[in-house]
This record gives structure tokens, sequence and C-alpha cells, in this order.
């Protein structure tokens, strides 16, 4: 990939898109028909039958089935980080991103718990991660966006396409469960900006605390957001250029996973806030990679709601979390499984003997 | 218990209900202390860190555990049926309480997942059960409550403790963590009059389409449980008097267990709607209970949401199901067992040499 031109790269994520088909409305049809052969009234286990149906839809097949499951785990640092945006100072995303090497994060745990594997990606961390993790460095970095671009062009599509490579290569190791998950201090800046802009909101309607900042830190988040958009007057119709002026490397290798998910007919569980700005990248530039998208928990971040909206997802988690790293995804998987459990094991009517409803 | 008289029973209860503690504040306030030493911004995992605080509060000690886990599954059959109230035929109650026996209902497939164990129990369906579930009956189903009272006060007195000793004979044998569950055709009648009783809510506020009824039936619905409130006049001040005329046999039996849970230290997960009516009775009854109850999810039933804020319960789970059984509590219990894993199994900030917060 590095060896590629700009228009070249282009051409790889567009041709990537283009790939991405409707999701099987045969087999949810069929679904839907044994979910209501099922005892139990039709429709009374909510959004554990649709996500049995879109699991369907996904897969083609009117029996879905979990393989290996992962977090597609992108980190990357920020320049903004200079301008005071973020409660803990820069140097935690390489000593988290260790804690996530040796297994102590809470995105392990939650893994763990979830029989799930951990994938960590430095996309581009400050300083170059010496650890058991995938090397895929776009750049040291993204520069400071209230002085310019975060990103070039070039680098906003290399990050999407490292996204999208580390997606299939996983894909083509047996994974069919995918969940996003983010690491880089500063990044609920960026990713506030890409809210607003493409959700076309205020600013200060999208900007929250992130991992804890006071009164004064908001304050200085928000300018920072506001001047980064006036000094690079992103097109808030073009998602790329969004991205590549006021976005981050691996919430550009998030849309890039989540788009190559969609391609290769995997579903991918959206974490929390920076995820949620990497899906609504990944659904301008690839409208159909929405239907590949599993919702998980409502964030605190105050932006979340929107973003969310925007993509007509609706939380299943409802706990106040604000960590990232794929935490609220990783909970979720137990709920899709749950789905295909139901699915597959329940009684209907007829075996149980059990009569249906009156009318 | 069948010995005994009204006034014994009555004595049992009260003694039992003495007997629940506060939580152990000083056993929370040490998880407190190692939560906020994990590789985390402070509270970021919110309702996660609050399920590991309560659950070392109700067990008393820094280091909670999970043993065996339950569903504590109580099945009950109602007169009011008679006044066309549910979408389905009463039959229907002893033919998914065999189902629930043989394996094939919601609840034994989402158990199964959850590592969880099914707890049957007949506290009264209309006609006996034959099969392999915990045999309590303490009468026939209720009577017609818009005729007169659904129980006698024996009987709902009755009908509380053999929640309560079915919740002891499980913690006895190694449980330390339950679910509330039900089955009965037409519960969604007697707990909407609860839930608008002891809520102080018109009735239409609180009445849903339970498994399904369309519009007359809605209307039938709210008209019975007009009528019942009319012939019986509960007492609204007392949850005893409002149990036997307008509740059921397995709303007495739930809130049995939640206040047998509640004395021996043992965490519950409160499920849907008529297991909220359950705990309400028991919230009221036994004031220091509602410590010991875990939320769970936000039932369709438009009632449920008044219910959970009298208990100040705010829903983990947004599923949009209706189904009952304990099903979204067992989906909880993959939450709770995540709440501990984060307690155990994290690095601490010292551990994985990650720097603190800047301020």
């Amino acid at each position: 990939m590095n060896n590629l031109s700009e228009a070249q790269l282009y051409d790889q994520l567009q041709h990537l898109i283009a790939s991405i088909s409707d999701l099987d409305e045969a087999a949810m049809a069929k679904i839907q028909v044994r979910l209501n052969s099922l005892t139990k009234p039709q429709g009374s286990l909510g959004q554990l039958e649709h996500f049995a149906k879109q699991l369907g839809g996904i897969q083609r097949t009117s029996q879905p089935k979990l393989l290996k499951r992962a977090v597609l785990l992108m980190a990357g640092d920020h320049g903004v980080v200079e301008e005071g945006v973020s409660a803990f100072p820069q140097e935690v995303t390489p000593q988290m991103a260790y804690n996530i090497i040796n297994g102590g994060a809470a995105i392990n745990v939650l893994s763990r718990q979830a029989r799930a594997d951990v994938v960590l990606t430095d996309v581009g961390i400050a300083f170059p991660l010496e650890g058991n993790c995938l090397h895929r460095r776009v750049a040291d970095g993204t520069r400071n966006m209230t002085k310019g671009p975060a990103m070039t062009k070039k680098e906003a599509l290399q990050a999407l396409l490292t996204g999208a490579e580390v997606a299939q290569e996983k894909i083509q190791n047996g994974y069919n469960l995918f969940a996003t998950g983010e690491l880089g201090i500063g990044n609920t800046t960026p990713s506030s900006a890409i809210v607003a802009l493409l959700t076309n909101s205020s600013v200060e309607s999208v900007v929250g605390r992130g991992t804890g900042i006071d009164d004064k830190g908001l304050l200085r988040k928000c300018q920072a957001i506001e001047k980064a958009i006036e000094v690079n007057k992103p097109d808030v119709t073009d998602a790329l250029d969004v991205l590549m002026k006021v976005g981050g490397l691996e919430i550009a290798a998030i849309a890039g996973s989540i788009i190559q998910a969609a391609a290769s007919h995997v579903p991918i569980v959206i974490d929390g806030f920076i995820s949620t700005a990497g899906a609504l990248i990944a659904a301008k530039l690839a409208p159909k990679s929405v239907a590949y998208m599993l919702p998980s928990h409502g964030s605190v971040e105050i932006g979340h709601r929107k973003a969310l909206a925007e993509l007509k997802l609706e939380p299943v988690l409802n706990l106040d979390m604000r960590l990232g790293e794929g935490t609220g995804a990783a909970l979720t998987f137990h709920l899709v499984e749950a789905a295909l459990h139901i699915l597959n094991e329940m009684a209907t009517f007829e075996d149980a003997g059990v009569s249906e409803k009156a009318n």
C-alpha cells in the first residue's frame, strides 16, 4: 500500500465500496418465519429478533453462525492535544497500548469474557510501539488541526485502507464478528468535529468531557474545534475531506474496517463516541455499510446520541460508560450471541404443543 | 407452612423483613478505592462499576464472588382472564410450563448461555403440573379480581413465603445470584393494577398490550382493572392489601424471593414489568430490600418505566422486549459478571506504569 499513489489508493477504496451489497432479504424473511414459529408472542424478543434477522441478511443465509470474533482496536495520536483538550497526557496512548498488549486493560477483560480476541493496530501513535501488535503506522500521529489539516488526503486514504486490510486479514483467518475499538489520547476532539460537521450540529452540542476535563478544558476543546473548522473549511458533503482535515488516523481505520466488514458480509458492532464518528465517515463514504453495523451502548459523551441518530442506530446497552477501547461493543457480543441461540435453540409452538394466539 | 395460621405467617414474614440489613458501606468504599486505581478514567465504566460496588455491599466484602446463579421462575394463573384481558388462552400457562421443563423456552436458552439454572415453581397454575418443577401450590390460580379479592390474606402470605422458601433453599445449595422470572397468562393485568396503585398513576397510563391484545382487549383490560379497584378498594398504604386484592400468586412469590434474597445478602436481578410489580410489593413491605435489587431491561410495557422510577432503578438493557420469564434478567447476568471481571482482572495504574490524570 505504501507504494501506491493517492489516486491509486482512492481507486482501491472506491472499488471496495462498490463491492458492498444490500442485505439478503430472502434470508431475512425466512428467519422471520422461524422467529414467528417460536414459543413466545411474536416480536416479543425485540432487538434480539432484529439481530438474528440482520445476521442472516448479512451472512446471506437463514442459518447464520458465529465463528471467531475480534475487537479491531485502532490506536493513533492527535496533534491537537497541544491545545490542552485532554485530561491525560499524550504519553498515555503508548502506555495504554502496552497495557492492552499485556492484557490488563478493560477491553482485555471484557473480550476474554466474550471469547473475543483483541487485535491492536498501531495506525499512528506519536512514538512507535515495540510490542506484540500490528504495526501499520501511517504517520507519527496527526498534525494539530487548529493549524491546518490533521492529515494529507493520502494519509487519510492509507489509514482507511489500513483498517480495511486488518479486517480482511482477520476474515481470512476465520473471524466473522467484529467490534470496533480505539485508543488515542485526545480523540474525542476530532470525533466531536466530525459529528458536528456530518450531523449539521453546533460544536458545543457535541463536545463532552472525554476522559474527564474540567470546565476550562471543555472551553478549550470547543474553541480548538471551532478554530480547526474555520482554518480548514472542511466540505461537509465530502466525508474524506472532513476526515483528512479534522479526523484521526484511528478514526479513519475504524471507518475502513467497517467498509471491509460490509464488503465481506461480516457484522460489526459499533462501540462508543469515537467509533461512531468513524461509523459516520463509513456511512457517508459507503451508505450501504450501515446495514452491517450493530449498535452497542449509549455513551455519556453528549454527541453520541446525535451520531447514532444519524445512523438510525438505537443503543442496546445503557451503562453510562465513557471508556472507549471497544468496551461497550465487546459487552454487546453477549447479546448478539443470545440472538442466535434464540433462533437455533427455542422450541416452536408445534414442537412444544403450545396454543397460539387466539386471533 | 400449610399448618400455620394467618397470624403466624404474618409474623414469619415480619421476622424475615426485620432481618434485612443495609449494605456494607465499608466494603463499598474499599471497592471504590480499587476501581479508582484501575487503568481507566475514574467512573468511566459507569453502571459496571456501580454493580461491582453493590455486589460488595450486598456480600459484605471488598472481594465479592459469583457462585451458582438461578432464575427463580414463579408460575401462577389469574381468574381475571375470564374478562378477556389476554391474547392467549389460560391453557398456555401449563403448556409453557412444560416447555420450560423441557428446556425449549426463551428463558432456558438464555439461562444456558449465562450458565444459570432455571428453577420453575408452580405457585398456583389453574391445573396442577406433573413435571419436574417445584410443586408449591397455594391455590388453583387466583380468583377473578373484578368480583372480589384475587386471594385471601392467608394465600397472599403463603405465596410470599413460598417465594422466600424457594430462594432460601437455593441459597443453602450454593446459589448467590438470582434473577426474578414469571409465567402466567393474564399477569400483566394484576401487575398493572399494582403499579397504578403503588405509584399513584392512572390505570390507562400503566396498561399495555401484554402478549399482544388488540384495541378492544386493551379497553377490556383497563375496565377490568378499574372495576377490580372499585370493587376491592385496596388500601394503597398497605402493600399486602394491594397484593391480596389485585395481585397474583406468582407476583407474591417474586416479592417473597426478593425479600429472602435481601435477608440472605444475595443480589437479585429484577426482570420486566410483572417482576417489577413484584419488586414494588417487596419494596413497600421491606424498604431495605431495594438495595439488593439490580435492574435489567426496560420493557415495552408502558407501565414498566413508572414502576422502575418508583424503585429508582435505571434499566441497563434497551432491547424492546416484552416476553417475561426472566429473559431480560438472564441477559443481565453477563453484565453483572463483567463487573466482577473488571474489579478482579484489570491492571492498576501502578501495575501498568500508566500516567494518571494531570490534575
